[in-house]
Formats: C-alpha cells, sequence, structure tokens
C-alpha cells in the first residue's frame, strides 16, 4: 500500500541515509523533501575529485540515484524496496571546488516501474548535470 | 595526435589512476588494457555497500566511466583531456560480497565524439551491468 | 551566430518540417514554439499503429526528434546544421487511437553541445514518454 | 513458458511483422534470426530522407526497437507481450542513399525485463547507429 502523501519527512529520509554505507562516502545531506520529491546537498570533498580540481561524475550519479531513491520512499512508504533498474546522466557543466544540490523527481509512478528526473545545480542555480531514472517495484 | 598503438601499458595507466583523488575510494586496478580497451578489478569493499548487502549502484557507474576513460587513453594518449558527456546504465544483476571487472571498449573514436560501451561481470562471468558512454575530446 | 531571439515563427518552423521528406509520413504540425522551445502536433494514423492498436513507437521518437530539431533553431537560426548525437526514450503509457502533442525545450547551448528533454502528451494531458537529446553542432 | 529454442524460423518473424502497420513504412524485411537474435534489412527510401539527403533518425530507431521485439519473440515465443519500456540511440556516423541492416541482441531475459543492444550497419559493415533497449514482460 502506498504511503499518506506528507507523512515522510525530510528526517525520515535522514535516518535512510545513514542505513547505506556507502551514503557516508559522499556526506549527503536531506535538504528538503515533498510528495514525490527530494532534494539532497553534496557538500565538496577534495577527495571526490579527478585530475584537474573537478568534481568526480561518479559523485553526481551517486547523489541522482540516493535523491531518485529517496522521492521514491515519500511516494511508497519508508519500507519500499524498488531498485535502480536504469539511469542516464548528461554531464552539462563541470563543479570545481563547490558544492551542489541534486533534486529528484518522480514523473511516473506505476505499478511496476517508476520513472523520474534528476538534476544537480551548484550554489548559483547553474545546472550541472541531468539524470533520468527508472526504478523496479519490488516484486510482490 | 593519436597515441601510437601498443606504446601504452597496464603500468602507465595505473599511474594516471593514481593521479585521480575519487579512485582511491575504490581500489580501482587496472586488469589489462590494449588498443581502445581496458579492464579495470574492483575489490569488494564493505563500505560500498547499500542497506540489504549489495553494492551500490554507483559503484558499478564509476567503475565504468573510469575503464572508458582509460580506454580512451589507450587511443590519444595519456595526457588526453576527454571528458564524459553522457553515460547510461543498466542494472541486470546484484553483486553480494563480490568482486568484479569492468570492461570497456571503444566502438567509435570520431573527431569530436567519442563513444563505447562498458560492462561489468562478477567472478563467474555473469553480467551485472551494462552501460553506454559518449566522451566529448578536449577543444584544441 | 545566434538568431535573435523572437524572430523565428511558427511559419518559419513550418516550412522547415516541410523541406524534411520523412516529416511528411507523420502529419506533424507545428503547435507553438519560444525560445528554446516548440511544440509539434501528431495527428492519429492508422498506419502508425503496432499490433493491438496502440500508436508505434517510433512515432514517438521521431516527434521528440523533430520538436528539439525545431527548438533549437528557435536559439541557433533557421539555417542551423545541429545533427543528433543521442537520444534516449522513456515509454510511460500507450497512446490508443489518439493524437498527441510532443514539446522539446533546450536545458543547455553550449558551445558544441545542445542538450534538452522533450515529452509527449495526450489531449487529456498524459505523459506518454519522456525523451532525453543532444545534439552536436556544425563544426565550423 | 519459453518457446523452444530454435522453433522460430525468419518466416515466423516475417508473419509477425507484416501484421504490424507501421512497420509497412520503412519495408522491413527479417534477414535472419537465431536464439535471442534478430536482424532486418532496411532498403533504402527517398521518402525516409532529412534535408541534406541522410537518412532520418527515425528509421535507425524504428529499425532497432523492431529488430528487439522479433528478437525476444525468439526467447519467448510469437505470442509474447513484451514491450518497450526505454531505448536509448547514439548515432555514429550518417547514411547517405544507403540501405542497412539492423541486428538486435538480448543480452539478459529477466523474469519481467528483457535488456539488449541492438546496431546498425551499412553494407560495408561500417557501425552507423547503435542502441540499448529494456522491454518490460507482459504481466501475467
Amino acid at each position: 500500500m502506498d504511503h499518506p502523501a506528507g507523512a515522510i519527512t525530510k528526517e525520515d529520509l535522514g535516518l535512510v541515509l545513514t542505513s547505506a554505507p556507502f551514503a557516508a562516502i559522499y556526506n549527503f545531506e536531506v535538504a528538503s523533501c515533498g510528495e514525490g520529491e527530494c532534494s539532497i546537498r553534496v557538500p565538496f570533498q577534495a577527495a571526490l575529485e579527478r585530475p584537474g580540481g573537478i568534481v568526480s561524475g561518479a559523485v553526481f550519479m551517486a547523489a541522482a540515484d540516493v535523491a531518485m531513491w529517496l522521492a521514491i520512499k515519500t511516494r511508497l512508504g519508508l519500507e519500499d524496496g524498488s531498485v535502480t533498474a536504469e539511469m542516464k546522466t548528461n554531464f552539462l557543466a563541470g563543479a570545481k571546488h563547490e558544492s551542489f544540490t541534486c533534486t529528484a523527481r518522480i514523473l511516473k509512478c506505476g505499478r511496476r516501474l517508476v520513472y523520474g528526473v534528476a538534476e544537480c545545480l551548484n550554489e548559483d542555480g547553474k545546472l550541472l548535470t541531468h539524470h533520468t531514472l527508472t526504478y523496479i517495484r519490488h516484486d510482490k
């Protein structure tokens, strides 16, 4: 059964994040959430740079995947077991020594697949990356 | 100018990897390389798990991106400045407490864009993920 | 040089459409355009059905590609020679014996690549397909 | 239940093609098939050109979608009701006044999703486009 809208808080999603070992690497923080949406903040870390001092593409992809994972929980509940089936990323501008925010939004929550988009913006509102993601719902 | 085929060794690519701070997180090792191809080994690490004990999707995406980055250097030289324009990942099977190998291969090395595929296989040869990637060559 | 905003009309884009032989198959009509945006109308045609009476996926992909091609002309001029480098489509709901509208919008108009999204909606506003597209600008 | 391997012939798939109204536009012909694979031939048609005399991208996408649809039938039977969930296309080289062949191959036939790749080659064996596709199996 779907979770009642509005029942999931930023604090709930923050707890989910702490249960994922890999998320600790990135220091993700839940910035905000709403029905079918979630934004996370990704602080700058020198350890996540590529040569040339720009943030590694893997950080944006990890952020988009996590933001969508949490966005889905706002719709299907904290225990939802959906997993990523596919995702695509377009890298539009580099981030140099800067934090960014990644916002994911569900466009279609189907009976079997959930589809949405995510985007990463720097603090000036510049679009850094754009992502599309499909999650497959847990089979009952 | 393109680098002469065969001039780039596994050891050369290993040195490139050590120059990338973010690659240290994943403990990637260059397993083999050839003209337009590179395989990297990704050892299992509990720190990179998602809840449920499966390897986080971000690890596969990071591996594919790095394997292609190195594959391109076998064609365009160690100093080549191409960056990822877009990549897509399909997650086909989960990896549970296991290492895997990611192999990238160039399909088209154009004057402005380089396109290729990457795949991650576990030690039994099972296909875990499949990726397509476009790099954009450095503008002269 | 970029075309001055607002100088390109719906009628201009309609003439571009008539110059493309393949577009005649689909009976595309330009519905509206704006700076970096274009909507086309795709009338229902029995000849474009798949078995089961639903509109073939190829029609949505053709529509998205054409809508983006015209959206780019609103920014770079009617003579612009950009071509599609890659596109991805997610099919979210089927269309049965119905017309639809496809709207494309540029998210980043770079010096070498142009990236944007397109979506097809039926007459009730239901999202049928979602697309992302990269065009590569003509090399001067 | 899966169809016994080898039971599906090129002629069977040719009949499936004639049942799809939209396929008639393209004059697709089944060239060969095997377990989890299908190749179709796409003859050149002036009606499918874009301005500049090159084959419209929509033709390659339609071909890839159809070739995978038939490849799936070699595994799941002629009556299989799987539909495209998503597909991505990279356009690698243009085709000018020439026919081409599109070959699709299943990489993973899962219980709910089927994933594969397709590629279009011209008569000289040049890679024109590369595609990845996910089909969703009919829900029982």
